[in-house]
């Protein structure tokens, strides 16, 4: 028999198969949705089945079993076997048939050249000139050698002006002779920097004849290419744990007279000659594309671990039955209570919403990257807001879902057999890295507070389309209630209406505090909670839209449905969450919000049916999930107990601090009576 | 000279020193309102002096760098050094004392005895009779033997009608024979089961000529008392690592036919005699007091991990510069942000408050303790849904405030140098252990539906205290900003209308479903999520009048002066998180709401200068702490370095990995070129 959920298997618990053949929609289709096209979604099933034959590319043991150092190990040999027959299995040019086979084989703790490919490739492309691209960016790509990024230091995070390391000329010899002047200035947090890189490209400040030139990049050899011992020099190790990602050596760095020849300073943008004369880079943004790169994809990586949490919570909440709602019935699925739905359904759109947010920013991107090619930087400073906005409220959001997945399964979700707190653990690492979120929030801020200004100075209407509504009039009330089905536009417009009203309150304070004298930067930070509101509104605008475009954009009709009950329960869902802003000045009456409410509950009740068919259409299988709760078969409590039975404390009955430790205490306790 | 910071030593960072000296109030003096007055306060500094003194009392290298097994193991050691030394150090009967030596000792991890002391002896005491106390009491008081309490299974939490364990009475041996009729019937979690208890007390569904009597509970030998090994017909073990408390050995049990006399059921309450006589218990609400015990301390506990993280986020906000406010000044400290202000300040004002919440609790226990005595049970259905009300909330946004702690100190807040996330993985399974926080929110939501059912039938007046407020009238707008200072009363009727309307309407639409011919059960369900709601605005509404009860009652006025900052910043924060309700039916209105905003932002400065004392005033010491980025002395970066140091992986330059996988790799592929 064909059913429209292809995660349905023969021999499945019960529970969760009757969950599956109340799908409306064919969940391949679907996943075609979620994973760039069919023809993607397809080549994802087959690397898997490809990764399923091949039993050097499978975890050894559960990683919560092992030590650190265990761990390491496990995640090298599995690098070196994935090497191997990648070729096999994937076409090693598609950045995301890569992805997806790292996910499945690697796993998300890192690995030992998790940077070299996504910071040390890009940076000698970007930032070597051709001569040495000539000389390092082949031994790169095949890994003759493998290296890292080391911008930031134990003092200095994001301001890079500050950055303490030095690389003095020295005319004399032709080199630069690089140096750690104190613990600070100590490069620090460089992804496998610590014991898996043998070179680094180093941002360190370029002082020539005493005067400094500001940071520039260094390519430095760390290590023996032979012994991988560090060189004279360099002092070198790991940071230490972790709260995740504790596969990848994050390192620090520091450097004592180290000498590089002078051209081994990265010369694609800046340039210094033989003779000391120094040529400053041509454009200054040039820098951020990095950056701006990884956050780009960071949105889609991030509805990815949402999507997983919420898979394994969806799953175990069809399969555990606890309490009665008819008290003469049987116990009920905990997917049935509305409380778990409401702890869950919101963030199954969420992370659909995020999914389109992040295809649309990668479009954006690709676009701009062509667009500069040409000569044209115009939507740059659109594309670093949005992917600031983005970044920090997807991170941020995405969080919260799944902590609320997690604590949805109970006791079960506390323990690393549902592989919850690692997954979180992982994902929360990017409110912080490539730019902390609330600088990355006032980022998006300065770009809104300037489209302000633009519409006060009778601009509006140029600008560009992330912000057009900006210049664009509210209506005195919301009118949601109006056009009851489908009505996505009405909501748009209150989302577009409270995230204006913020945006001209936040600006309207930074400016008139200016005006009463505070100095701008004094008047910036007195605003900043209220900017940061603006921004936080903004994108969540965005992503709602984003959700709009593309239902808007589906044509098979039962997906549009199922999405459009998605789309729905998301509107609701968020305008309730940010009500306080639509309250004010009476924009959203108090019976709207009622209605707001009740739509809610109703979208919760539509969802219910598909709820498993949405979590298994992102095709997250067993072996990337690694999670016992999660699995797709539902056979949760027998193999808690076999992955209990591995735990390395059940190898022997009693362990050597019963006989060391607990029994001299009970018998010392016992000689006091 | 004398500050009135005392945390202030010679030699500490100056940073750190100048925030100290801004004090206006004595932090020994706040440490009493604290800790349980200035006895206590005083007691727990020289508790810490004393460990000081006693070298095997201290870890022998931090957790972070060890193993599962290591860290069992250091644990173990511990607990029997410290045992030793206990009664030079406190009296072993004063509880609080005890709970502080185990903080700095032991640490939040678990230990061998966590729950020997906080559930098997209370559940002998509670339900063994006399006889049987004499029989086991004071073994295990002595810790002759280690006991644990054994309730939840695999397949079930909270239902205990549902437990599947046997105990079935033989009445020919006069023995019960315990079986796991299934795997999900296994017992699984309770602490210190799987590999350090020799004893249990059993929770099983006692069957007497099968016929199910309900869950009884049973004292059972696990392990031969001199051999430490599992007795035939135990199946035992730990259940694995978790997200945190990873010393405490979680474990499951299973029983094949194994036998206990008849005389090991717990005959306090329901009794089995020889000839197969069953009396019931005279009061089921007593086999509760054990849970509203756990949770009534747990309201403070949960506000020492907040206090905890805050003590790290704000000491190391103070010492951390980052970027410019004045552009031609030195880089400020990251505390001069609104932006970190904001998400910081507002959670040590919530610390403040759970801790005020935490110490009413405890009061109020241990008077209904007393009334129960003397045989007045009326006050225990309050103390009840108070407990599961406030032990939800305080758990859940605290989690929210150690999140935004750690996230406050970008990447080094996500080393574990930092501890965060560690006291995060503690602190938040109490959103689940205790009663799952939905449960619980549901639980005190009926109380208030009971509530809601007299004022409607006209009993208004006659409600408890703690729900009086429900049988008041509100007034038809809030005055908040009518009596601008120290307004306290109007922010607390501001918060009595919205916990009082959002509960009649919750109720109402519970009611209405019934009376529209949906089943009881069902009509709870589809309300539930509005009774949550209505439950956690009545919980925050009683944190924010404990904590004006507590600003009140103070008498030194720079205490009550600089705890007045703190709970203006918390009534208006709080109301900010909660405006949606408020601004319904323009009981607020937006220009009010603009008022709270301005006072917000007001008070977050008006708290700045006191914000590390305020934290200091926890007196956390820099053992509890177990924090590099929380140190008292503010030194961080240097012992960051010198933490890093210590890391195994740093044992060895070049660790196994590289010469078994890097290099194939990397040879592999260069053979390709």
């Amino acid at each position: 028999m064909v059913h429209l959920n292809k995660s349905i298997r023969e021999g499945d618990n019960a529970d969760l198969t009757s969950e599956r053949l109340t799908a409306t929609f064919n969940t391949h289709e679907m996943a075609a949705h979620l994973h760039q096209g069919r023809h993607h979604a397809q080549r994802r099933r087959e690397i898997t089945e490809a990764i399923e034959k091949i039993p050097e590319l499978h975890d050894s043991q559960p990683y919560p079993f092992m030590t650190r150092e265990e761990k390491i190990n496990e995640g090298a040999r599995k690098l070196e076997a994935v090497t191997r027959h990648m070729e096999k299995i994937i076409d090693p040019n598609n950045a995301a048939e890569l992805f997806h086979l790292n996910n499945e084989v690697l796993g998300l703790e890192g690995n030992a050249c998790a940077l070299h490919g996504v910071m040390f490739i890009p940076a000698i492309l970007g930032q070597a000139d051709d001569e040495q691209q000539e000389r390092w960016l082949h031994r790169a790509v095949n890994r003759e050698i493998i290296g890292t990024y080391a911008q930031t230091e134990l003092g200095h995070g994001t301001m890079l002006r500050r950055l303490e390391t030095t690389a003095t000329f020295d005319k004399q010899t032709d080199e630069f002779v690089l140096n750690t002047p104190s613990i600070t200035a100590l490069k620090w947090w460089p992804g496998n920097l610590g014991k898996s890189s043998n070179y680094a490209v180093v941002v360190a400040t370029m002082i020539i004849d005493g005067k400094s030139k500001g940071p520039h990049t260094f390519m430095v050899q760390l290590r023996d290419e032979k012994t991988h011992n560090p060189l004279k020099g360099i002092t070198i190790g790991d940071i230490g744990p972790k709260m995740a990602y504790n596969i990848t050596d994050n390192g620090f760095l520091g450097f004592d007279n180290f000498r590089i020849p002078r051209r081994n300073m990265l010369m694609r943008h800046a340039k210094l000659d033989r003779d000391g004369t120094y040529t400053k880079p041509s454009h200054a943004k040039i820098n951020y594309s990095a950056m701006v790169h990884v956050r780009s994809y960071m949105i889609s990586h991030q509805a990815l671990f949402l999507a997983s949490c919420l898979t394994i919570a969806v799953r175990y909440s069809a399969v555990r039955h606890q309490g009665h709602i008819d008290p003469k019935a049987p116990e009920v699925k905990v997917l049935e209570y509305q409380t778990q739905q409401h702890r869950l359904f919101p963030h199954i759109a969420r992370a659909y919403a995020f999914n389109f947010a992040g295809a649309e920013t990668v479009r954006l991107y690709q676009k701009v990257l062509t667009d500069i090619e040409e000569g044209d930087t115009s939507l740059m400073a659109d594309l670093h807001a949005l992917t600031s906005g983005l970044k920090s409220v997807v991170t941020y959001l995405g969080g919260e879902g799944m902590e609320q997945a997690r604590m949805s399964c109970g006791g079960h979700g506390y323990s690393q057999a549902s592989y919850f707190s690692e997954i979180y653990g992982v994902a929360i690492g990017g409110c912080t890295y490539e730019g902390e979120n609330m600088v990355m929030m006032l980022q998006l801020a300065r770009y809104l507070v300037k489209s302000v200004a633009a519409v006060k100075q009778g601009q509006g209407s140029k600008l560009p389309p992330l912000v057009a509504y900006l210049g664009q009039k509210s209506e005195s009330t919301s009118l949601i209630d109006r056009v009851p089905n489908g009505g996505f536009t009405e909501y748009i417009k209150t989302f577009q209406h409270i995230a204006r009203r913020q945006t001209f309150s936040a600006a309207e304070k930074f400016v008139k505090l200016i005006e009463n004298g505070t100095p701008r930067e004094v008047a910036w930070n007195k605003s900043s909670v209220e900017l940061n509101r603006a921004s936080r509104l903004h994108t969540r605008l965005y992503i709602a839209e984003a959700f709009v475009r593309k239902v808007n954009e589906v044509a098979d009709p039962t997906i549009k449905d199922a999405l459009s009950d998605l789309l729905h329960l998301h509107l609701n869902y968020e305008l309730l969450d940010v009500a306080t802003y639509a309250l004010q000045d009476n924009f959203l009456s108090t019976s709207q919000l009622d209605y707001v409410r009740d739509q809610l509950y109703l979208y919760l009740e539509k969802v219910r049916p598909n709820a498993v068919s949405f979590v298994d259409s992102w095709e997250i299988s067993d072996r990337e999930l690694r999670s016992v709760l999660g699995r797709r078969d539902g056979h949760v409590y027998k193999n808690l107990f076999e992955w209990a039975k591995q735990s390395p404390l059940n190898r022997t009955d009693v362990l050597p601090y019963v006989d060391k430790y607990l029994k001299p205490m009970m018998k010392q306790q016992q000689s006091k009576i």
